[in-house]
C-alpha cells in the first residue's frame, strides 16, 4: 500500500485549477451527513489495482450505478432469446430421443411419436396457461420458489428451488457439451482436448453474462432469430412439399440393424414421453425472469411466454410431422447417428445446400445457448434464496455490472465440476433434467391454487381451475417420468435435492441465530459508558505494534498496563527494564510460564486480576503484526487469534486488535 | 465458551477452606509485577479442552516444567542407542550391498570386500578423531550446520544444514520402510496394506518422540543393546570357529546365477566403495546432540563416540571378514534375496536355533530404530536453524514434554509424504544416502580447521591437521561418491539442497525485512499521546458489534462519527435515524455508493475527511463480527479484513478491530 492520497488537486504541471473542495472530486454534496460517491471514489490507486481495473474494463465493461437498473431491463425481442433458448434447443433432439426409445419395439412404433408430440404440446399449453396466469400474480419474479414458498410453505418452496437450480447446473454442462461435440464431430483433432473446450465455453458464457444481462441479450439474439427462421422455413417448405406429395423419404441412412427387442406396450410409451417431456424444459425461465423485463414487466412477460410456446409448439410438432413422414431414423441428443433434424433437413432442403448448412450451424449455435437461459435464471433465484436467508447473502449483491456475480460464477463453477467429473460426456445426465422441471412445475401450479382460494379475487374459480389442471397434469408427468427413468439415474436427484435442501436451511439457521445474537431492541437507548475501565496491552517483545497499542490505550484509561508472558525469567526481566525505560507511565506485569502456555496464563491472569474489582471493565489490546504475504502466516504464530478466542464475547472483557504493519 | 471462571474458591460442598487469594490458585506471586503461572493457569477448562487434555496425556504424558531440561537430559547408556542406532543399523547392509556391486565383475572379486571394509573402518577412525575435537571445541553443539556457519560462513552452513536435513528425511523414510519389510517377508498378507503400515509405524516413532527425548531412550535401548551383543557375539563365535578352521562354508544358498558383466576395475570398486560408506551415516549424530547428554555435556558425548566408533569398527570389519569367510553370496538393503548377515548367522550360530532368530529379529528391530537418530537430530537442527532465523520460529519452541514438536512432527509427515510418493518402497533412494553426509562431514571439518586458525590456542596446529585430515579425506569420499553414484539419483540432491537453501534463505530475508519493520530503536522515550484525534466507527447495520464500538469509541474522544456506506438511499436514511435515536451523540455520516462498492468509498472518504485537519489521528474502529464456526466465514463478507488491509501502516490512521461474538 504505496499509495498517498492525492486530495488537494491534480499536479500545477497539469495546468488544472487547484480543486478547493477536497471532497468535490469523489463525492456529491446531497445535504448535511449525506454523501454521494462518485465513480471515481472507487478507482483504483495502485499500479496493480490499475491494472486489474483495466483487465475487468475489457472484460466486462465500466461499472453501472444502480440508477441504470432500469436501462439494463429486456426489451421483448432480447428477452426471448435469453429466456426460450434453453426449451427452443430441445427441438433439435426431443424427437430424435423418443423415436430412440421406441426403435426398441421395432420400427413400425415410430408412428405413435406423432401422437406423443401432439400429447406433449398440449401439455406446453395447460402449463403456459398456468404461469401466464403466475406472471399476473406475481408480478415482482413468480418463480416456482417464490410461489411454492408463499402457498405451500418453506420446505415446498426449498424443493421447487432445489430441483430449478439442479436442473440448471445440469442444463449448462449437458449442452456445453453438446455444443463443442457438434464442434470436434467436425473437427476430430479436437476431441483429446475436449473437457478444457468445454471449460472455456463455459467461461465464455460466463463472462458475457458479468456484462450484465442487456449485453448478453444482444449477443445472444441472433443466434437464436436465425434457428427459429430456419426451422419455420424448414417446417413450412417439408409440409407443403408433403401435403404436394414431392416429399421422398430419407436418403442415404445406414438401416436400422437392431432388431424389436422389446414389446410395445404402456412402459415403453411412457419412457418416450418422458423423453418427449425434456423439451418442456425451460418454460418456467420467463416465470422466474419477471423483473428482469421492461415495464409493463407482466405484460410483456407473459406475452412473451406466448410468444416462445407458439413457437415452441410449431417447431417441436413440425419436427415430429416430418421425420415421422420421411421415415427418419432415431438418434438421441448426444448419439453418434446423424441427428433426426439433419436427416429432416437434407430431405426437405433438397440435400446439403446452403439452407442446410444454416439449420445445423444454428442448431450447435442454439444448443450451445440453451446454457443461457440457466445463465439468467440460476443468479435470480439464487438472489432470491439468498434475500430470503437460504443463500450466503452475497448471491444477491449485484455486481458492478448490475448482474448477480455470485450466481454467475457459482453456476459455472459447479457445471465446470461436471463436466470434468465426468469427463467431457454428462450425456448421461439427460434423462435427469425433466424431472426437476416437472416437479417445479407441479409445486409451482398446487401453490397457485392455493393462492386462488385464500384470495378469492375476482374469477378466482376459472384461475383455480386452470392451474389446478396445471399441477394435476404435471404431477402424473412426475410420476411418469420418476418410474419409467428411474434406472436412467432419477433417484440421483433423489440424493441430490435432499441435499440441497438440508444446505439452505442449515444456511438459514445459522442466520438466523446470528441475527439473534447481534440484534439490538429497536427501543433501546444506549447512553454513555459508566463502568470504570482498566487497559491491558498484551505484549511478547518490544515492537512498533506494541507501542502503537500502548498509545492507543492511553487515549482509553489512566493507566496502561503491559502484561508480559515470559519463558525465560531473565529474558523478562530485560524486557521490563526497557518497557519501564521507553514507555514511562506504563506498568509491567511478568508472567513467568514455566510450562512454556502462552495463551491460557495470559488468559488466566486477566480473569483472576478482574475478580479483584468485579466492577471495572477490562479492554484488552492485542497488537497484532499484520502480515503482508500470505506465507507470512506460516512465519509468524498466531497466539493473537487465540487469546481473542478466549475473551471474546465474554462479559467483563473488551478485545481489541491493533493491528500494524510495517511500511512498504 | 460457556466457560465461566471460578475464581472465588471450590464449591462449598467440597467442603474445601474458600481461597481469599484468587491468585493463588493459578499463579505464585514472585514480587512486584512477578507471576508464575502454575500448571493450573494452564489447565482445560472446557468440557472439549479437557477431553483433548486427556487424550494428550495419555498420549504424551503431562506436561514438563522447563526447569526439568536438566533430567530430561540422557545419561551415556541411553544416548548410546538414541544417537548410534542409524550408523549400526547399517552393519545389517553395508558388506552385502558391497558385494552385490562387486558380483557384476564376477564371484571371485568378493576378496576386495575385506580391503574396502578396512578402508572405512579406517576413515571412520579418521571421521570420530575429527569430531572428538569438534565437540570439545562446540560444547553447545558442534553439528555441521553450527561450524560451518561459524567457520565458513552462511552458504556453506546452509549447504551442511540441508544436506543433514535431507538425510534425515531419508534414512526415515528408508529405514522404516525396510522394518516393516522384514515384517511382511514374514507375512506376506500384509504387503497389500504395507504404505499404511509404514506410515503408521512412523507416527509410532513420532508420538514416542514427542514424549521427550529420555522417554524415547528408555524404550528403544534394549533392542539396540540385544543387537549389539548378538552381533559381538557372532563376531566371538565366528572369529573363533574361523581361526580353528570349524568355520563351514554357507549352506543352502542359490548359486550366483549372473555371469560376469562388468570388467573389475577402479570404478567398481569406487561404486561397491560408496556403498559401504553409507555405513558411517549417522556418525554425525552424537556431534549435532551434545547438549541433550547430561553434564559434562562435552565428555560424555566423546565417550559415547568413542563407544560407538569402536562398536561400529568391531561389528562390520566382523561381517565382512566372516561373509568373505563363509562365502556368502550378496545381497543389498532391500535385495530380495536372504541377507548377507542372515547367512553369516545361521553358518556361525549352527544353523537356525535360538540366536539366529534373536539376530534376526533385532536386525529388523534396529533398521526401524535409525529412524530415531533422525528423530533426536532433526528437531534439534531445526530449533538452531529456527532460533538463526533460517526456519519458521515454533521450530525453536519446546513442546509440553521439552521435546522440538515442530520439528518431530515435520520430520514425520515429510517423510510419510516421500513413503506415500514412492509407494512404500523407497530403496531407490539409498544411493542418495552418503552424499549429503559427507559433504556435511567435509563442511565441518573445514570448518574446524578454519577454527583452529583463526583461535591458534594452545595445541591448534595438532587439532588443525587432524581435522584436515579429515576435511580432506571426506572431500575425496564427497567426489568418489558423486561420481559413481551419479547415475543412480544423486543428481537429486543437487537439485533438493539448493531449493531448501533458497527457502531458507528466503526465510531469514523475510524476518529480517519484518524485524526491521518493527524494530523500535533502543534509546526512544515515547511521550504521552499529543495528537488531536477523531473517532470513526464503520458500521453497515445496527448491531450488538456496533454499539460495543461506538462505546469502545466513546472512551477515546469526545465524539464518535459512524460512516454507513448505503447501497439503497432509503435504507440508509431509516439507519440514521436509528442511530440518531438509539446512539445519541453519535454523529452519522451517510456514503451513498451508487456503484455498489464498499469499502473504497468509506476509505476514500476518510483520506478526503482527512485533509480538512490533517494533524489529528483518525482512529477507525471497525466492528467485526467474529463467526463462530469456520463455515461461517462463507456466510459473512470480509470487508472488515480489505478495509483494514487499506488503512493498517498508513501514517495518519490507526485501526482497531472491535471483535464481537453472539453468546453460545
Amino acid at each position: 500500500m504505496a499509495e498517498q492520497p492525492q486530495l488537494h488537486g491534480r499536479k500545477l504541471g497539469d495546468r488544472r485549477v487547484v480543486v478547493d473542495r477536497p471532497h468535490a472530486r469523489y463525492f456529491r454534496y446531497l445535504g448535511p451527513g449525506v454523501l454521494e460517491a462518485k465513480l471515481e471514489a472507487q478507482a483504483p490507486r495502485t499500479a496493480q489495482q490499475r491494472r486489474m481495473a483495466t483487465i475487468r474494463g475489457l472484460l466486462f465493461g465500466r461499472p453501472l450505478s444502480s440508477a441504470a437498473e432500469l436501462t439494463e431491463r429486456l426489451p421483448k425481442w432480447k428477452a426471448l432469446p435469453v429466456f426460450s433458448s434453453d426449451v427452443m434447443s430441445s427441438v433439435a433432439y426431443a424427437t430424435g430421443a423418443m423415436m430412440l426409445i421406441l426403435v426398441g419395439a421395432g420400427p413400425d412404433t415410430f408412428k405413435y411419436v406423432l401422437g406423443l408430440s401432439v400429447i406433449v404440446v398440449a401439455l406446453l399449453v395447460i402449463v403456459t396457461f398456468s404461469y401466464r396466469q403466475t406472471i399476473r400474480a406475481y408480478p415482482n419474479g413468480g418463480g416456482s420458489y417464490i410461489v411454492a414458498h408463499a402457498n405451500l410453505g418453506v420446505l415446498a418452496g426449498l424443493t421447487a428451488a432445489a430441483s430449478l437450480l439442479t436442473d440448471y447446473v445440469l442444463t449448462v454442462a449437458v449442452s456445453v457439451s453438446a455444443g463443442v461435440q457438434a464442434l470436434y464431430s467436425a473437427f476430430p483433432a479436437l476431441e483429446p482436448v475436449k473437457v478444457p473446450l468445454i471449460a472455456l465455453s463455459i467461461l465464455l458464457v460466463m463472462v458475457v453474462n458479468l456484462r450484465g444481462l442487456r449485453e448478453s441479450g444482444t449477443l445472444f439474439a441472433s443466434p437464436t432469430y436465425i434457428f427459429i427462421g430456419s426451422m419455420l422455413l424448414l417446417i413450412a417448405v417439408g409440409v407443403f412439399r408433403s401435403l404436394t406429395g414431392q416429399l421422398s423419404q430419407v436418403a442415404d441412412v445406414a438401416p436400422l440393424t437392431g432388431v424389436a427387442t422389446e414389446s410395445m406396450g404402456l412402459f415403453l410409451l411412457c419412457k418416450a414421453f418422458a423423453d418427449g417431456c425434456s423439451a418442456m424444459t425451460g418454460t418456467e425461465a420467463v416465470a422466474n425472469g419477471v423483473p428482469a423485463f421492461k415495464p409493463v414487466e407482466w405484460k410483456n412477460a407473459q406475452q412473451t411466454m406466448i410468444i416462445m410456446a407458439t413457437l415452441l409448439g410449431i417447431m417441436f410438432l413440425g419436427t415430429s410431422y416430418l421425420a415421422v413422414n420421411i421415415g427418419a431414423h432415431p438418434a438421441g441428443f448426444q448419439a453418434t447417428g446423424e441427428s433426426v433434424l439433419s436427416q429432416v433437413g437434407r430431405t426437405v432442403f433438397y440435400g446439403r445446400g446452403p439452407m442446410y448448412y444454416i439449420l445445423q450451424i444454428s442448431t450447435m449455435g442454439i444448443l450451445i445457448l440453451a446454457a443461457q437461459t440457466s445463465f439468467a435464471d440460476f443468479p435470480r433465484l439464487s438472489s432470491i434464496l439468498a434475500r430470503d436467508g437460504y443463500f450466503p447473502r452475497q448471491f444477491a449483491l449485484r455486481g458492478e455490472r448490475l448482474a448477480f456475480n455470485s450466481g454467475i460464477v457459482a453456476l459455472a463453477l459447479v457445471s465446470i465440476f461436471l463436466v470434468v467429473a465426468f469427463n467431457g460426456s454428462p450425456d448421461r445426465l439427460i434423462g435427469l433434467y425433466a424431472i426437476g422441471v416437472f416437479t417445479s412445475f407441479t409445486l409451482s401450479q398446487s401453490g397457485m391454487v392455493r393462492h386462488w382460494f385464500s384470495g378469492r379475487g375476482p374469477g378466482w374459480r376459472r384461475s383455480a381451475v386452470i392451474n389446478g389442471i396445471g399441477a394435476v397434469v404435471t404431477a402424473v408427468v412426475v410420476v411418469v417420468i420418476a418410474i419409467s427413468k428411474f434406472d436412467q439415474g432419477v433417484w440421483v436427484i433423489i440424493i441430490v435435492v435432499p441435499i440441497l435442501i438440508a444446505l439452505m436451511l442449515f444456511i438459514k439457521h445459522e442466520y438466523d441465530l446470528e441475527g439473534r445474537g447481534l440484534d439490538v431492541a429497536p427501543d433501546v437507548v444506549f447512553g454513555p459508558p459508566h463502568r470504570r475501565q482498566r487497559v491491558v496491552v498484551s505484549a511478547q517483545a518490544m515492537s512498533r505494534a506494541v507501542v502503537q497499542a500502548v498509545k492507543v490505550g492511553e487515549t482509553m484509561g489512566e493507566e496502561v498496563q503491559l502484561v508480559h508472558v515470559a519463558l525465560d525469567p531473565s529474558e523478562g526481566e530485560r524486557f521490563r527494564e526497557r518497557v519501564e525505560r521507553q514507555l514511562p507511565g506504563v506498568r509491567v506485569v511478568l508472567v513467568e510460564s514455566p510450562y512454556r502456555a502462552l495463551v491460557r496464563p495470559f488468559v488466566r491472569y486477566l480473569e483472576v486480576s478482574q475478580t479483584e474489582d468485579p466492577d471495572r471493565l477490562t479492554i484488552v489490546l492485542l497488537p497484532e503484526h499484520l502480515p503482508r504475504h500470505w506465507w507470512d502466516r506460516l512465519l509468524y504464530n498466531q497466539n493473537v487469534h487465540r487469546i481473542r478466542a478466549a475473551l471474546v464475547g465474554r462479559k467483563d472483557f473488551v478485545v481489541l486488535d491493533t493491528p500494524y504493519r510495517r511500511g512498504a
